[in-house]
Protein backbone atom coordinates (compact mmCIF):
# COMPACT_ATOMS: atom_id res chain seq x y z
CA UNK A 1 0.00 0.00 0.00
CA UNK A 2 1.66 2.99 -1.27
CA UNK A 3 0.50 6.12 0.95
CA UNK A 4 1.83 3.09 3.78
CA UNK A 5 5.50 2.96 2.83
CA UNK A 6 5.55 6.72 2.21
CA UNK A 7 4.63 7.31 5.97
CA UNK A 8 7.35 4.43 6.99
CA UNK A 9 9.75 6.30 5.10
CA UNK A 10 8.99 9.47 6.27
CA UNK A 11 7.81 9.46 9.39
CA UNK A 12 9.48 5.71 10.68
CA UNK A 13 12.62 5.68 12.51
CA UNK A 14 14.78 2.85 12.64
CA UNK A 15 15.59 2.17 16.27
CA UNK A 16 18.20 -0.83 15.32
CA UNK A 17 18.23 -3.84 13.33
CA UNK A 18 14.84 -5.08 14.34
CA UNK A 19 12.65 -2.14 15.84
CA UNK A 20 10.88 0.38 13.28
CA UNK A 21 9.15 3.07 15.54
CA UNK A 22 6.45 4.35 13.93
CA UNK A 23 4.57 6.18 16.90
CA UNK A 24 3.86 8.95 14.72
CA UNK A 25 0.90 7.59 13.15
CA UNK A 26 0.20 4.10 14.21
CA UNK A 27 1.77 3.12 17.82
CA UNK A 28 0.76 6.22 19.60
CA UNK A 29 -0.33 9.11 18.04
CA UNK A 30 -2.76 7.57 14.94
CA UNK A 31 -3.56 9.43 12.00
CA UNK A 32 -7.26 8.71 10.83
CA UNK A 33 -7.16 9.56 7.40
CA UNK A 34 -4.51 6.46 6.85
CA UNK A 35 -6.41 4.16 9.45
CA UNK A 36 -9.41 5.24 6.86
CA UNK A 37 -7.33 4.31 4.12
CA UNK A 38 -6.26 0.95 5.48
CA UNK A 39 -9.30 -0.24 6.72
CA UNK A 40 -10.75 0.48 2.91
CA UNK A 41 -7.68 -1.37 1.64
CA UNK A 42 -8.09 -4.92 4.11
CA UNK A 43 -12.37 -4.56 3.45
CA UNK A 44 -11.34 -4.34 -0.08
CA UNK A 45 -9.19 -7.68 0.01
CA UNK A 46 -12.06 -9.30 2.49
CA UNK A 47 -14.82 -8.09 0.41
CA UNK A 48 -15.80 -11.64 -1.01
CA UNK A 49 -14.70 -14.15 2.40
CA UNK A 50 -17.70 -13.65 3.98
CA UNK A 51 -16.35 -12.09 7.46
CA UNK A 52 -18.58 -11.96 10.21
CA UNK A 53 -16.15 -10.49 12.84
CA UNK A 54 -12.74 -8.21 13.26
CA UNK A 55 -10.47 -9.83 15.81
CA UNK A 56 -7.55 -7.34 16.94
CA UNK A 57 -5.20 -6.81 20.31
CA UNK A 58 -4.91 -4.07 21.95
CA UNK A 59 -4.10 -1.26 21.45
CA UNK A 60 -2.65 -0.55 18.32
CA UNK A 61 -4.56 -2.78 16.51
CA UNK A 62 -7.54 -0.75 17.41
CA UNK A 63 -7.98 2.08 14.80
CA UNK A 64 -6.83 0.17 11.54
CA UNK A 65 -9.90 -2.61 13.03
CA UNK A 66 -12.58 -0.45 13.17
CA UNK A 67 -12.19 1.61 10.07
CA UNK A 68 -11.72 -2.02 8.08
CA UNK A 69 -15.26 -3.11 10.43
CA UNK A 70 -16.41 -0.50 9.59
CA UNK A 71 -16.56 -1.10 5.65
CA UNK A 72 -17.18 -4.72 5.74
CA UNK A 73 -20.11 -3.70 8.30
CA UNK A 74 -19.15 -6.14 11.30
CA UNK A 75 -17.98 -5.56 14.34
CA UNK A 76 -14.82 -5.56 16.32
CA UNK A 77 -13.52 -7.44 19.17
CA UNK A 78 -10.30 -6.30 20.68
CA UNK A 79 -8.44 -9.02 22.95
CA UNK A 80 -7.65 -7.79 26.15
CA UNK A 81 -3.71 -7.92 27.13
CA UNK A 82 -3.60 -8.34 31.30
CA UNK A 83 -0.46 -9.65 33.49
CA UNK A 84 -2.20 -12.13 35.72
CA UNK A 85 -5.34 -13.16 35.77
CA UNK A 86 -7.46 -14.37 38.07
CA UNK A 87 -9.56 -17.20 36.74
CA UNK A 88 -12.34 -16.63 34.82
CA UNK A 89 -14.64 -19.54 33.18
CA UNK A 90 -16.05 -17.30 30.46
CA UNK A 91 -12.83 -16.10 28.79
CA UNK A 92 -10.76 -17.36 25.71
CA UNK A 93 -7.14 -17.12 26.84
CA UNK A 94 -3.68 -17.54 25.51
CA UNK A 95 -0.25 -16.45 26.18
CA UNK A 96 1.85 -14.00 24.50
CA UNK A 97 5.52 -12.88 24.34
CA UNK A 98 6.65 -10.16 23.53
CA UNK A 99 9.72 -9.56 22.19
CA UNK A 100 10.03 -6.04 21.38
CA UNK A 101 8.34 -5.42 25.17
CA UNK A 102 10.26 -8.40 26.75
CA UNK A 103 6.88 -9.39 28.58
CA UNK A 104 4.65 -11.64 28.33
CA UNK A 105 0.84 -11.54 28.64
CA UNK A 106 -2.59 -13.02 28.59
CA UNK A 107 -4.29 -12.06 26.29
CA UNK A 108 -8.44 -13.32 26.35
CA UNK A 109 -11.84 -12.49 24.24
CA UNK A 110 -14.83 -12.93 26.34
CA UNK A 111 -16.35 -16.07 24.60
CA UNK A 112 -20.10 -14.85 23.96
CA UNK A 113 -18.22 -12.56 21.78
CA UNK A 114 -16.98 -15.67 19.26
CA UNK A 115 -19.04 -18.44 18.39
CA UNK A 116 -18.62 -21.29 15.89
CA UNK A 117 -20.83 -19.42 12.91
CA UNK A 118 -17.88 -16.89 12.98
CA UNK A 119 -15.74 -16.11 10.06
CA UNK A 120 -12.96 -13.85 11.61
CA UNK A 121 -10.43 -11.55 10.29
CA UNK A 122 -7.67 -10.59 13.01
CA UNK A 123 -6.29 -7.47 12.14
CA UNK A 124 -2.77 -6.27 13.69
CA UNK A 125 -0.34 -3.62 13.61
CA UNK A 126 3.25 -5.28 13.24
CA UNK A 127 3.76 -9.25 12.00
CA UNK A 128 7.42 -9.98 13.55
CA UNK A 129 7.75 -13.34 15.38
CA UNK A 130 4.18 -13.94 15.20
CA UNK A 131 3.23 -14.64 18.80
CA UNK A 132 0.18 -11.95 18.83
CA UNK A 133 -1.27 -13.39 15.61
CA UNK A 134 -0.80 -17.21 16.75
CA UNK A 135 -2.23 -16.25 19.81
CA UNK A 136 -5.39 -14.66 18.36
CA UNK A 137 -6.10 -17.62 16.07
CA UNK A 138 -6.03 -20.22 18.86
CA UNK A 139 -8.84 -17.98 20.52
CA UNK A 140 -10.58 -17.84 17.43
CA UNK A 141 -10.05 -21.68 17.08
CA UNK A 142 -10.70 -22.54 20.84
CA UNK A 143 -14.29 -21.02 19.96
CA UNK A 144 -14.42 -23.26 16.96
CA UNK A 145 -14.52 -20.55 14.55
CA UNK A 146 -12.77 -19.45 11.52
CA UNK A 147 -9.61 -17.79 11.06
CA UNK A 148 -10.48 -16.15 7.13
CA UNK A 149 -7.38 -14.47 7.10
CA UNK A 150 -4.84 -12.26 9.18
CA UNK A 151 -4.56 -8.84 7.62
CA UNK A 152 -1.37 -7.41 8.69
CA UNK A 153 -0.70 -3.18 8.44
CA UNK A 154 3.58 -3.71 8.78
CA UNK A 155 5.69 -7.36 8.31
CA UNK A 156 8.86 -7.55 8.75
CA UNK A 157 9.69 -10.47 5.97
CA UNK A 158 13.27 -10.69 8.24
CA UNK A 159 11.51 -12.26 11.36
CA UNK A 160 9.66 -15.57 11.23
CA UNK A 161 6.07 -14.57 11.87
CA UNK A 162 4.49 -14.80 8.26
CA UNK A 163 6.24 -18.55 7.98
CA UNK A 164 4.95 -19.97 11.21
CA UNK A 165 1.06 -18.25 9.66
CA UNK A 166 1.76 -19.73 6.60
CA UNK A 167 2.97 -22.83 7.95
CA UNK A 168 -0.39 -23.35 9.71
CA UNK A 169 -2.51 -22.53 6.81
CA UNK A 170 -3.54 -19.02 7.25
CA UNK A 171 -3.87 -16.32 4.37
CA UNK A 172 -2.01 -13.34 5.32
CA UNK A 173 -2.18 -10.19 3.81
CA UNK A 174 0.23 -7.87 4.90
CA UNK A 175 0.24 -4.11 3.67
CA UNK A 176 3.67 -3.23 3.83
CA UNK A 177 6.74 -5.86 3.50
CA UNK A 178 9.72 -4.87 5.21
CA UNK A 179 12.63 -6.91 4.02
CA UNK A 180 15.48 -5.24 6.03
CA UNK A 181 16.30 -2.21 8.63
CA UNK A 182 19.96 -2.42 8.73
CA UNK A 183 21.87 0.52 8.70
CA UNK A 184 19.65 2.60 9.80
CA UNK A 185 17.81 2.35 6.50
CA UNK A 186 14.14 0.71 5.56
CA UNK A 187 14.45 -1.51 2.87
CA UNK A 188 11.01 -2.94 1.52
CA UNK A 189 10.23 -6.68 0.28
CA UNK A 190 8.48 -6.56 -3.03
CA UNK A 191 4.28 -7.38 -2.82
CA UNK A 192 2.68 -10.64 -2.97
CA UNK A 193 0.86 -11.73 -5.72
CA UNK B 1 -27.34 11.36 21.73
CA UNK B 2 -30.39 8.57 21.21
CA UNK B 3 -28.49 5.88 19.19
CA UNK B 4 -26.23 5.79 22.27
CA UNK B 5 -28.43 5.90 25.03
CA UNK B 6 -30.87 3.32 23.20
CA UNK B 7 -27.07 0.83 22.81
CA UNK B 8 -27.06 1.50 26.85
CA UNK B 9 -30.59 0.81 26.91
CA UNK B 10 -30.61 -2.90 24.95
CA UNK B 11 -27.05 -3.77 25.64
CA UNK B 12 -25.72 -2.26 28.99
CA UNK B 13 -25.66 -4.74 31.66
CA UNK B 14 -25.62 -3.06 35.37
CA UNK B 15 -23.56 -4.71 37.66
CA UNK B 16 -24.13 -3.28 40.79
CA UNK B 17 -24.93 0.28 41.70
CA UNK B 18 -21.62 2.18 40.50
CA UNK B 19 -20.83 -0.56 37.38
CA UNK B 20 -22.27 -0.60 33.79
CA UNK B 21 -21.13 -3.19 31.20
CA UNK B 22 -20.93 -2.07 27.97
CA UNK B 23 -18.47 -4.74 26.60
CA UNK B 24 -20.69 -5.24 23.58
CA UNK B 25 -20.24 -1.94 21.50
CA UNK B 26 -17.31 0.23 23.47
CA UNK B 27 -15.06 -1.46 26.06
CA UNK B 28 -14.20 -5.21 24.36
CA UNK B 29 -16.38 -5.45 21.32
CA UNK B 30 -16.43 -2.11 19.15
CA UNK B 31 -19.70 -1.28 16.83
CA UNK B 32 -17.77 0.85 14.38
CA UNK B 33 -20.95 2.56 12.83
CA UNK B 34 -21.65 3.45 16.65
CA UNK B 35 -18.31 4.95 16.51
CA UNK B 36 -19.07 6.81 13.48
CA UNK B 37 -21.66 8.72 14.59
CA UNK B 38 -20.18 9.27 17.49
CA UNK B 39 -17.36 10.90 16.12
CA UNK B 40 -19.53 12.95 14.28
CA UNK B 41 -21.40 13.97 17.32
CA UNK B 42 -18.02 15.45 19.02
CA UNK B 43 -16.89 17.05 16.01
CA UNK B 44 -20.16 19.25 15.52
CA UNK B 45 -19.83 20.23 19.02
CA UNK B 46 -15.92 20.96 18.78
CA UNK B 47 -16.05 21.80 14.88
CA UNK B 48 -15.58 26.10 15.79
CA UNK B 49 -13.19 25.04 18.52
CA UNK B 50 -9.90 25.54 16.89
CA UNK B 51 -9.04 21.92 17.92
CA UNK B 52 -5.85 20.85 16.44
CA UNK B 53 -5.38 17.14 18.25
CA UNK B 54 -7.23 14.75 20.10
CA UNK B 55 -6.10 13.15 23.43
CA UNK B 56 -7.49 10.03 24.80
CA UNK B 57 -6.72 7.00 26.73
CA UNK B 58 -5.62 2.89 25.89
CA UNK B 59 -7.66 1.00 24.64
CA UNK B 60 -11.34 2.11 25.31
CA UNK B 61 -11.29 5.74 24.06
CA UNK B 62 -9.54 5.14 20.94
CA UNK B 63 -12.51 4.10 18.93
CA UNK B 64 -14.60 7.23 19.30
CA UNK B 65 -11.41 9.04 19.41
CA UNK B 66 -10.33 8.56 16.29
CA UNK B 67 -13.70 8.39 13.95
CA UNK B 68 -13.77 12.47 15.73
CA UNK B 69 -10.33 12.36 14.46
CA UNK B 70 -11.26 11.72 11.06
CA UNK B 71 -14.18 14.17 10.83
CA UNK B 72 -12.26 17.35 12.55
CA UNK B 73 -9.18 16.29 10.31
CA UNK B 74 -6.68 16.45 13.58
CA UNK B 75 -5.00 13.52 14.43
CA UNK B 76 -5.24 10.99 17.51
CA UNK B 77 -2.71 10.52 20.51
CA UNK B 78 -3.31 7.85 23.10
CA UNK B 79 -1.87 7.61 26.76
CA UNK B 80 0.14 4.53 27.49
CA UNK B 81 -0.95 2.91 30.83
CA UNK B 82 2.42 1.26 32.28
CA UNK B 83 2.58 -0.27 35.45
CA UNK B 84 5.64 1.09 36.09
CA UNK B 85 7.85 3.16 33.99
CA UNK B 86 11.55 3.23 33.73
CA UNK B 87 12.19 6.88 34.03
CA UNK B 88 11.96 8.74 30.48
CA UNK B 89 12.63 12.33 30.00
CA UNK B 90 10.78 12.47 27.08
CA UNK B 91 7.49 11.59 28.60
CA UNK B 92 4.88 13.51 30.09
CA UNK B 93 3.45 11.42 32.66
CA UNK B 94 0.65 10.86 35.39
CA UNK B 95 -0.75 8.80 37.98
CA UNK B 96 -4.54 7.66 37.85
CA UNK B 97 -6.13 5.34 39.42
CA UNK B 98 -9.10 3.39 38.25
CA UNK B 99 -11.39 2.43 41.16
CA UNK B 100 -13.68 0.33 38.58
CA UNK B 101 -10.12 -1.82 38.59
CA UNK B 102 -8.71 -1.09 41.53
CA UNK B 103 -5.66 -1.05 40.20
CA UNK B 104 -2.89 2.51 39.70
CA UNK B 105 -1.26 3.14 36.40
CA UNK B 106 1.04 5.86 35.36
CA UNK B 107 -0.25 7.26 31.96
CA UNK B 108 2.35 8.80 29.39
CA UNK B 109 2.43 11.12 26.09
CA UNK B 110 5.54 11.26 24.51
CA UNK B 111 7.00 15.23 24.99
CA UNK B 112 6.99 15.24 21.08
CA UNK B 113 3.61 14.72 20.36
CA UNK B 114 2.12 17.79 22.82
CA UNK B 115 2.90 21.50 21.69
CA UNK B 116 2.20 24.72 23.65
CA UNK B 117 0.05 25.64 20.42
CA UNK B 118 -2.17 22.84 20.60
CA UNK B 119 -5.43 22.85 21.45
CA UNK B 120 -6.53 19.72 22.85
CA UNK B 121 -10.19 17.56 22.93
CA UNK B 122 -9.75 15.03 25.01
CA UNK B 123 -11.73 12.34 24.80
CA UNK B 124 -12.85 9.20 26.82
CA UNK B 125 -15.11 6.27 27.11
CA UNK B 126 -16.55 6.98 30.52
CA UNK B 127 -16.04 9.93 33.32
CA UNK B 128 -17.06 8.44 36.89
CA UNK B 129 -14.34 9.70 39.40
CA UNK B 130 -12.66 11.78 36.64
CA UNK B 131 -8.91 10.73 37.45
CA UNK B 132 -8.18 9.72 33.80
CA UNK B 133 -9.57 13.20 32.36
CA UNK B 134 -7.62 14.94 34.89
CA UNK B 135 -4.59 12.83 34.39
CA UNK B 136 -5.20 13.87 30.62
CA UNK B 137 -5.88 17.34 31.41
CA UNK B 138 -2.50 17.61 33.69
CA UNK B 139 -0.61 16.06 30.36
CA UNK B 140 -2.07 18.89 28.41
CA UNK B 141 -1.09 21.49 30.89
CA UNK B 142 2.73 19.76 31.09
CA UNK B 143 2.72 20.40 28.06
CA UNK B 144 1.24 23.90 28.10
CA UNK B 145 -1.07 23.21 25.63
CA UNK B 146 -4.42 24.18 26.26
CA UNK B 147 -7.70 21.51 27.04
CA UNK B 148 -10.35 22.78 24.64
CA UNK B 149 -12.92 20.26 26.03
CA UNK B 150 -13.61 17.25 27.36
CA UNK B 151 -15.62 14.87 25.50
CA UNK B 152 -17.24 11.79 27.47
CA UNK B 153 -19.16 8.95 25.71
CA UNK B 154 -20.78 7.75 28.66
CA UNK B 155 -21.10 9.77 32.11
CA UNK B 156 -22.09 8.14 35.79
CA UNK B 157 -23.70 11.94 37.16
CA UNK B 158 -23.79 10.66 40.83
CA UNK B 159 -20.30 10.16 40.50
CA UNK B 160 -17.90 13.32 41.21
CA UNK B 161 -16.48 13.38 37.93
CA UNK B 162 -18.03 16.13 36.57
CA UNK B 163 -18.16 18.46 39.00
CA UNK B 164 -14.45 18.13 39.84
CA UNK B 165 -13.85 18.90 35.94
CA UNK B 166 -16.40 22.00 36.11
CA UNK B 167 -14.43 22.99 39.13
CA UNK B 168 -11.38 22.93 37.51
CA UNK B 169 -13.23 25.46 34.54
CA UNK B 170 -13.06 22.95 31.63
CA UNK B 171 -15.69 22.17 29.10
CA UNK B 172 -17.32 18.57 29.32
CA UNK B 173 -19.87 17.40 26.92
CA UNK B 174 -20.95 14.22 27.81
CA UNK B 175 -23.07 11.93 24.95
CA UNK B 176 -24.99 10.04 27.37
CA UNK B 177 -25.10 11.02 31.31
CA UNK B 178 -26.60 8.10 33.97
CA UNK B 179 -27.94 9.64 37.16
CA UNK B 180 -28.48 5.95 38.63
CA UNK B 181 -27.89 2.20 37.75
CA UNK B 182 -30.06 1.69 41.05
CA UNK B 183 -32.53 -1.49 41.48
CA UNK B 184 -30.43 -3.05 38.42
CA UNK B 185 -31.44 0.13 36.29
CA UNK B 186 -30.29 2.50 33.80
CA UNK B 187 -31.78 5.97 34.70
CA UNK B 188 -30.87 8.79 32.35
CA UNK B 189 -30.06 12.61 33.94
CA UNK B 190 -31.46 14.91 31.42
CA UNK B 191 -29.04 16.72 28.53
CA UNK B 192 -27.18 19.81 29.49
CA UNK B 193 -28.81 22.64 27.51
Amino acid sequence: MELLKQKIVHEGIVLNNNVLKVDSFLNHQIDPKLMLEIGKYFAELYREAGITKILTIESSGIAPAVFTALQLDVTVVFARKRKSLTLQTDLYTETVHSFTKKETNEVSVSQKFLNSNDRILIIDDFLANGDAALAMARIVEQAQATVAGIGIVIEKTFQPGFSRLKELGYRVDSLARIASLENGQVYFAPNLP
